[in-house]
């Protein structure tokens, strides 16, 4: 947990960013916020309806204070966070396990970045274009100077939505179990943390005809960052 | 996508659980639906308050159709659950980058699953110490059996919530891309997919004796199922 900053500083947390358990694992600096929405790829969007709370998975790309979201035209969940209502975006990444003495003391190492404010459906070509290059790029840096772009046809069947970043918090967790001393020296239990990584598998080329080039650079050297 | 039942079948997926984008990627049934709850261990919570929706990730045991929770006494997220507003559960796998000619195309393959219901404070010490095994073992299996259990106090300490299913959904996507034809014939992209997988690094004993120890099976073998 760093307590830099970059660019204009922190947001400023609010009453459901601000973390109240364990406020020593809590940051709201943007370094350590952007370093985490920079790293993910996957996150968790959620927002009410009058039936209740709807949580979605989604991809996501970021520019500045902005987290964009894509999907269909038809995208019940994009269309329906696109009229203003409070929304809640979560980037978790799991770094390791930690195994304490005591059932009590377990947990898990990781960063995580909630984020609270409102969605905007994107109309503007080039900020659309611009967010859908953010989403490909998010899954794999370099992919979208090779794709074929978005022709207008893909343009119209697509809908994007800006997330604007109003509250942001991160909380992160490293290093091993804090058991209790009894539990140190009674001994006899194994106790440690296991660090785990996602990692690239060999790239699979589609049969038509993908395994006739060679596979670009930004495959071969794929790497997640990885945790603290 | 098996439509194979186990138990008592498919749970009845209802408004907000009925997938309505890509129906094809959808499973209801049982097996599916807890092959996924039973690999992760990491979900994403969300309720509904006065301030707006709240989205937490949080660790999480599965016991049939309950999902336990667990946190401190003083956890904000689980005591207000705890009053049986209705509450979304995801947990996302996410297992390879689809890499398409056409930045429309790309995709990620992943198996996720959304959960619908309500939640319920856990009071029965015997329940309790059931859920919080359940939580340990999702983690690391088989580590219940080794780790000190909690004591009177630390249960004391501790807040478990039982989220009762009453609709669920999975959404699975497997394999390469699905370019269009056109992109096919014109060549000269690579295409294909990277599976990622979620790997153990090599155990880290803590500094207060646990190096003195054999590092147990289950975490030398520690490994992840894996996806499709």
């Amino acid at each position: 947990m760093t307590t830099s900053t970059t660019r204009e500083g922190a947001w400023q947390p609010g009453p459901r960013s601000t973390v109240r358990r364990l406020p020593e694992r809590a940051a709201y600096d943007r370094e350590t916020v952007e370093a985490v929405l920079d790293e993910g790829f996957v996150c968790h969007v959620g927002f009410c309806t009058d039936a209740g709370p709807v949580v979605i998975p989604t991809g996501y790309g970021r520019i500045d204070d902005a987290v964009y979201l894509h999907g269909a035209v038809a995208n019940h969940a994009l269309r329906t966070i696109g009229d203003g209502r409070p929304v809640s975006l979560v980037v978790t990444l799991v770094d390791g396990l930690v195994l304490a003495r005591s059932a009590f003391h377990h947990s898990l190492n990781y960063r995580s970045v909630v984020l609270y404010g409102t969605a905007t459906e994107v109309r503007d070509e080039a900020e659309k274009r611009a967010a859908l290059d953010a989403v490909v790029d998010q899954i794999v840096p370099g992919r979208t100077a090779d794709a074929r772009s978005a022709n207008p046809g893909e343009l119209r069947k697509t809908r994007v939505v800006r997330f604007s970043i109003a509250e942001a918090s991160a909380k992160v967790r490293t290093g091993g179990p804090k058991d209790d001393p009894e539990d140190v020296d009674a001994g006899g239990i194994w106790a440690g943390h296991v660090p785990l990584d996602v990692v690239p598998g060999s790239p699979v080329a589609d049969a038509h005809g993908g395994e006739d080039l060679p596979v670009p650079s930004y495959v071969t050297d794929y790497r997640r960052p990885g945790g603290a």
